[in-house]
This record gives C-alpha cells, sequence and structure tokens, in this order.
C-alpha cells in the first residue's frame, strides 16, 4: 500500500463537500466554511444544506448525491444523529475520504460509541476513510486546505501536526503564527473512530511536505504499531511528542475527552527511548524543540559556547545549560587569544563570553564565529542578539529630542546583519546556533520587529536562556540517539 | 536604627545631583537623566558637567560643590578614575546617597578591587552609603524615580526588586509593563560595595509600599543576615528568590560578572526551607509567582478543582498539577448536582470540568462559583478564561461578511464580566483562582485585548497550565510553610 496515494483524497482532494454548511455566523457550518473559504482552497467547495441556495458566494446544494461532479473529501458538520445517513450518501457519491467535526460520540459513553461504530461500518463497507468525529478538522497547506474551527490560517511550511485535542493543536499553530514558520498538515484526530494517530504517522512519515513531525498523544490505539512507525520515522525526521494522560488524574481526564486510554507512562517513556521521539514537557517546549529541528543542524557533543551581551543572562545560560545535561566547556587558548583580539581588554576571558562594550561594535558576530570554529565548541547558544535592533527603535517612553542617531543606527543595522548571517554560519560550521533574547520585556511592537528580522532567516528565537539550554539539549540527544550513543 | 528613616535620602530624595550628565544620546549620561527627566521625578535634578550648560532643559553646574540647593542623592555615570573625586566631593556636599552606575572595578580584578575599595572608604567616611558600582541603577516609584538605564518607565505598584543583575531586573520590569503590574522600587546592586543585597532586603522588609519582594542573587554577602532577615520578613511579606551560580558553570560565570561568590546550592536550598522563601527556577518563574501573591490569598491545602473550556487543556493541567505536588480532587455528589444543573447533559461529570458548550452560557462563572464554594476544594484553576473576548474580537484572517453578532457580543460581554467578578469571588470565599489562557497563541493585538481587561482586576493570567499548577503549588507550599505544616 502506498499510504501517500492513499491519502490523497483527504490531504490533496481535487473538491470538498461541506454537509452542515450554515449562514449562521455563531456555527462551526459557518465558521469553518469560511475559513476554507478564506484559505483560498485550491479546489471546489460544494456547501450542502437543504434549506439555504449560497452561502459566502458559494451555490448549495440540497444533498451530497445532488452535487454535479465528483467530490474527494466530505466535511461533515450536522448533529450526531444525522452523521450515519450523510456517511452513506457520501459513500454512495463515491466520496473516499471525510472529516467528522461533529462531537457528541464515543466520549459521551456507550450510546454514543454505538453510533460511531455504526458510521465507521457505513464508511469502511464503502472504502471511505474517516478523520473524527469530535475534531477540529484538518489542514493541507500545500493545497491551501484550511478546514479547521479556529481562523488562524498558517502559512504552509515543514512542520507537521498529529493532535488528539484541538486545542492543543490551535496553540501550536498560534505559535508557528506568532514567531513566522509555516505547516505542511495539521490533523485533529479527535475521536478516532477509523484512522488513528498511527495511520497518520506513517502518512507523514512518507510525506515529502513534513520535516518535523509533531505529536499530541493522550492514548496510543496500538502501541506497539506506533512504536514500530516511530523507530523508522525517526532515523531520517523528527517525532516530537507531547503525552498527555501521564498521571492518573490526566489518564481519567483523557478518558472523558477522547475516550482515550492513556496506559503506563513509564512504558512510553521506554518506547520514547528506543524509538528515538523526543518527548516534550509542554507546548511551549513542543514548538520550541520542533522548530529548531527546522534549521539547526544536531550537535555531536555536548559542549555549548555561551555569548552574551549581559552577564546575569550568561550565568542564568551556565546554570540552565548545567541542568539540562550540557558542558559549559573551558575555552581552548587559541580561542581566548582570538576573542582578545576585538573585545575590550576587560572582558571575562572565559565561557560564558560577555561582550560588554564589544556588543556594539560588530563583536558579537566575530564571537559567535570564533565559538563555531573552535573544535572544542559543539554549538553556541547566544543571549540577547537582535537587542540592540530593538533599542534602536523609538520608545513610547523617550523623549521627543531622544530619536535614533548615526551611532545608534550602524549598531542596530550591525546586529540585524549579525542575525542574517547566521543561515550560513550555521551551515559553514554545520553546528547549531541557538538564540534566547528576551521577547516577553520588549514592548509588543519591539518583538514584532525582532519576530520579523528572524522570520527571513528561518530561525527560532527564545525567551528565556532556560528555553535555549533545554533546546541545545535535546537536539543532542537525538543526534546521540542517531549515532547510536 | 530606622532603616526605611536611614535609606530615605536613597528611596525618597527631594533632589538629585546626576554627574556625568551628558549631551550624547549614545552615552548613559544622557539615557539615565534622559529617565529621570521623562519619569517626572517629583524633586529637583542638578546635572553636573563641568563643559556643558543646559541638558534636556535643565541648567546644568559645572560641579557637585557648585549646586546651590542640599542634595539627598548624586548618581554617578562618570569614568571609573574620576568616581574617588567625585564622590570625596559629594560627601563634602552633605550628600547622603549615591548611585554609582559606572562599571570597570572589582569585576575587573585587583586594580578595580583598590579603587573601588577606595571609592567605599570615601563615602563611609563622610556618612555616604552607595549603591553599585556596576549597576543598572534604582527605581523608587513613589517619587516618580526613574535612575535606570533602560527605558522602561514601570508605574507604582507593590513589586519589589532587589537584583544582582541589571538585565535580570530589566525582564522582571518588562513583564510587569506587559501583564499590569506595578512596582514599589528596584535595586539593581551591581558589585555591592557599600550596600549589599543583605541592607535591600532589611529596608524593603520594612517598606509599606512593598508587598512582594523578589531577588535575583548571584551570591550573598552575609548569608547568616540574609537568612534571619528573611525569616523575619517572610512572616509577613513573601519572598521569592532566584539564586543563580547554582551550578559550578553557573558560580564562574558569576565570579566575573559581579564578583559575587555563590556558595553551595544545597545549603542555599535548605535556608530557603527554613525560612520560608520561595525559590524560583527562572524569570517567568518568579514573576508569575509573585503576581500571583499580590492577588491571591494563599491556597489551605493542595487540593485544586480545574474549570476548562477546551479538554485537551484540562489533561495537560491534569497531568501537571500531578507533577507540581498537587491533588486533582475527586468532586463530591453534591458539588456534581449543582454543575448538572446547568451544563449540558453530556459533560464529563469529573474533574477537571470540561464546560463544553455551558462556556457559551454564563457556565464558566457558575462552574467556578460552585468548586470555589466546594469544601473539596483548596483553589481553582480556570483554563481559557478571557478566550470568547478575543473570539468576539475581528480576525485579521476573516471575510468582510462575518462581523461580530449579538450572540458574540453577549458572549464576549459575559466572559469580560467573568473576569471583572473574579476580584469579588476571590475574596468571598478566600481561595486563589489560577487562570490561564494561551496569549502566545493569540496574536499580539488580542493579547493587549486581555491584558487591558485583567489590568483592571488587578489578577495575572499565565499562558500555559504548567505555568498555573506550578504557582498554585508555590502558593500551597508557602502557606504550609506560614502554617508550620
Amino acid at each position: 500500500m502506498n499510504i501517500v496515494r492513499d491519502f490523497s483524497p483527504l490531504f490533496t482532494p481535487k473538491s470538498i463537500a461541506f454537509v452542515g454548511a450554515s449562514r449562521n455566523r455563531e456555527k462551526w457550518g459557518f465558521i469553518i466554511l469560511n475559513n476554507i473559504v478564506c484559505g483560498q482552497f485550491k479546489g471546489s467547495i460544494y456547501p450542502v444544506n437543504p434549506k439555504e441556495k449560497e452561502i459566502l458566494g458559494l451555490k448549495v446544494y440540497p444533498s451530497v448525491s445532488q452535487i454535479p461532479e465528483p467530490v474527494d473529501l466530505a466535511v461533515v458538520a450536522v448533529p450526531p444523529s444525522v452523521v450515519p445517513e450523510v456517511i452513506a450518501e457520501c459513500v454512495a457519491k463515491g466520496i473516499k475520504a471525510g472529516i467528522i467535526i461533529t462531537a457528541g460520540f464515543a466520549e459521551l459513553g456507550s450510546e454514543g460509541e454505538k453510533l460511531q461504530e455504526k458510521v465507521v461500518r457505513l464508511a469502511r463497507q464503502g472504502g471511505m476513510r474517516l478523520v473524527g468525529p469530535n475534531c477540529f478538522g484538518v489542514l493541507s497547506l500545500a493545497v491551501n486546505m484550511h478546514v479547521i474551527m479556529p481562523s488562524l490560517h498558517p502559512h504552509q511550511g515543514s512542520l507537521a501536526i498529529i493532535s488528539q485535542s484541538g486545542n492543543v493543536a490551535a496553540s501550536i499553530l498560534g505559535r508557528g503564527n506568532r514567531w513566522g514558520f509555516g505547516f505542511s498538515r495539521c490533523i485533529s484526530s479527535g475521536n478516532e473512530a477509523d484512522l488513528h494517530c498511527e495511520d497518520f504517522l506513517e502518512f507523514l512519515g512518507e510525506d515529502p511536505e513534513t520535516r518535523v513531525i509533531m505529536a499530541y498523544i493522550e492514548g496510543f490505539r496500538d502501541g506497539r504499531r506506533f512504536f514500530n512507525l516511530a523507530k523508522r520515522i525517526t532515523q531520517r525526521k523528527p517525532i516530537v511528542m507531547i503525552k498527555a494522560g501521564a498521571t492518573q488524574a490526566g489518564a481519567k481526564a483523557a478518558k472523558s475527552h477522547t475516550a482515550a486510554l492513556s496506559g503506563s507512562d513509564s512504558a512510553c517513556d521506554a518506547m520514547c527511548k528506543q524509538a528515538g521521539i523526543i518527548r516534550a514537557n509542554n507546548i511551549d517546549e513542543m514548538f520550541n524543540i520542533s522548530a529548531a529541528l527546522l534549521h539547526q543542524p544536531l550537535p555531536k557533543g555536548r559542549r555549548v559556547g555561551i555569548v552574551t551581551v549581559a552577564g546575569g543572562w550568561g550565568v542564568l545560560a551556565s546554570d540552565a545549560c548545567v541542568a539540562a545535561g550540557l558542558d559549559v566547556v573551558h575555552l581552548a587558548d587559541e580561542t581566548i587569544r582570538e576573542l582578545d583580539e576585538f573585545l575590550p581588554s576587560w572582558w571575562n576571558r572565559g565561557n560564558p563570553v560577555d561582550l560588554v562594550a564589544g556588543f556594539w561594535t560588530g563583536g558579537l558576530r566575530k564571537s559567535i564565529n570564533i565559538l563555531l570554529r573552535s573544535p572544542q565548541v559543539d554549538g553556541v547558544i547566544v543571549l540577547g542578539a537582535g537587542f540592540s535592533a530593538m533599542l534602536g527603535k523609538t520608545s513610547p517612553s523617550e523623549t521627543e529630542s531622544h530619536t535614533s542617531s548615526e551611532t545608534t543606527d550602524s549598531m542596530v543595522a550591525d546586529d540585524i546583519a549579525t542575525l542574517r548571517a547566521l543561515p550560513e554560519l550555521i551551515s559553514r560550521y554545520g553546528k547549531p546556533v541557538i538564540l534566547a533574547t528576551d521577547k516577553i520585556m520588549m514592548p509588543a511592537e519591539w518583538e514584532d520587529g525582532l519576530s520579523q528580522v528572524l522570520r527571513d532567516t528561518g530561525i527560532m528565537c527564545y525567551s528565556l536562556p532556560d528555553e535555549a539550554a533545554e533546546v541545545f539539549a535535546r537536539l543532542a540527544s537525538y543526534s546521540e540517539y542517531l549515532n547510536g550513543d
């Protein structure tokens, strides 16, 4: 079976029937349809509703059977009791894939479970595959397909999401939007009545659009299969996973959320280690690690060089690196000598390299370069890059007389040039450069400015040194896994 | 000795001499002076510079001795070699407090240490107390005193900062600005040549303007004194501390940063436990805990009720609560019955309380109320409050036709009303209500909207369930400490 071809009606449909289309702006039948339309889906959209003629400028069909053209994918947003007949009609129409948004199935108990089983039986008999029910939808950016509840409209990129929670998926998509990272696919798998997280994992493993897979899992349907797939996939494509329901309280909550059985947490941990899955502790960590995996080479070891524009941050980063299992390496005499050539005479001559005044005169780029070149260093953490670019902007609290001068301008230009030079430096030395600059302390408009500069480089900038250290350590662990260490 | 009166020239000066005032907008001699002026200091400002006549509209004096009026506080931003003579002049003028911004003293080694000792000797002989050198400055908002490098201009409030890193202080101030929390005092203590962190701790302990003390410490000057002071202060005012230099690498970095000796980390941990100091792991955590301490009562135990508008978030919160040592309590039948009265029939009947559709119809406020009233619950974590307020705003990706309707408006009004009702609920039941709503996934302008609503209530809203759980657990631990558990 070629899973990519098999899944093409779901991920690269030429046409979508939207069953349960609505004119009521409060209903998902409107909101999701609106997202599909605004997302500029590259194909035909056929809203279905027996009572409407036109919604959002689209002709509405009274039933699926009356759509005059072939349909690849059905999106279903009708009340639960009506779902079986809709699916039967889709099957009759020859539709091969369906996304059931509707909630009110197995997550409510045995009644709902029976209804859900009926729906799956009907679909499978007709060779139709289903996502959901009780899900947020599916994004497939290659065809501008935004079948999703929240109006987030991420741009196309190489991150993929499999999520057993729509809201967690939304949180990840929102982070992508905020920091400038795009997505290939996003699947909110809901109750997984037919297609399971394992199926999506297999698809994404083969999917050429996807370079990093993120998974939020409350319970596996087939843990053995997940493990075997992951073990194969992580050899060429990283998987970053949150396994929720790790505690008894969490498992209970998961049961009522998506009817998932969480299983033993220590077994899951062991599985992750053996299969090379990177297990994240929360949503921020999952996004942070995944973003780095997109654009950073894996470090060959745990020896980290730190460059900082602020002393306290260097201390915090050193602590955080050691706590994360990294080695804040002793710099070689040769490296110190090279740094000596341009840093002020009173610089600290150690790791972290505290730039003091050197920051203002191109010192940041030179220091990063020297550390990357050093054979003692497997990768560099840079604290405060992009900060002068922010200082250069007019702060709301400044007097009118305090506008940017030539020196400030050149300082800003230098800082921006340093950021823009990073992709080349990273690729030249094949070592990661992990950035942390306190974005939260900046006014929102400054943060946006920094994001804009970084967006072009494709590099993620974290907020705290702790995050940078954690990401570096996770890359190092994955590297060790791949090398069989 | 009355430490509050003793420190009045530093924290409530009637006049400031600014020695090293500059017209050069790149120099701290301009930037800090500008911050003092823009901050609308409630007193006289006397810039000192032999070569200038006027800066920022202020008359400039050639020397301290030529200032015609008495001066309480001197801010010193001249090169290190000139500092001793400036201090001698200040002493001659009868100035009782000084903030030395200038770097280049003990942090550079034995030469600088000698210079620093000389400065301290001169000051002490003249009864003048010093902050710094090598510091970011001091804020004292009661008199609008913004003697500080970055132009952050926080507003007046009840949080205080003692920091051995200016940048860490700036990060905390920035968080206050971002989330709407004000400050009483902020002291960047630098090299602590004369006044030590212990002195500031003693002052803040007595300071009526200060309700929560945050401390970023790389090394104590007198650990025993710090401990004794803290033990007394934490009985009536919480202290939240980051102790950096916890690892060998961090300690080494601290040594070159502020010449601090970090000491043993396990000893520090033991000290914190005995003195009731809340030890934070990073900057976000320190701010998160401190903000909660301002407006939340301490929970009487670890039994937490969770209300969520999103299933996945409930699962993550449950896991996070257990990991933080909290008890996701089994709700009493009575509580379930009360919730049954208005939640949809298919709600999960457990903790977390997943509001499903109830979210849209006042269910959030009712649920919080019922959980707070329940004797099984020591406090409530609320996930997703304020979210509908965001949904009600026009998303950039919506079509023009999709504007807010009456239902949306009432939903938004209800969500805002729920947030506004929280202070009263919290005080009625004497139990904490900790909020987490994913601010990062929101576009920046939505985040600002939420912040605006919360600003009026004085309540902090965290971003991830993990943060809410961690904060709840820290409040519970402090409560246990105070109760002698």
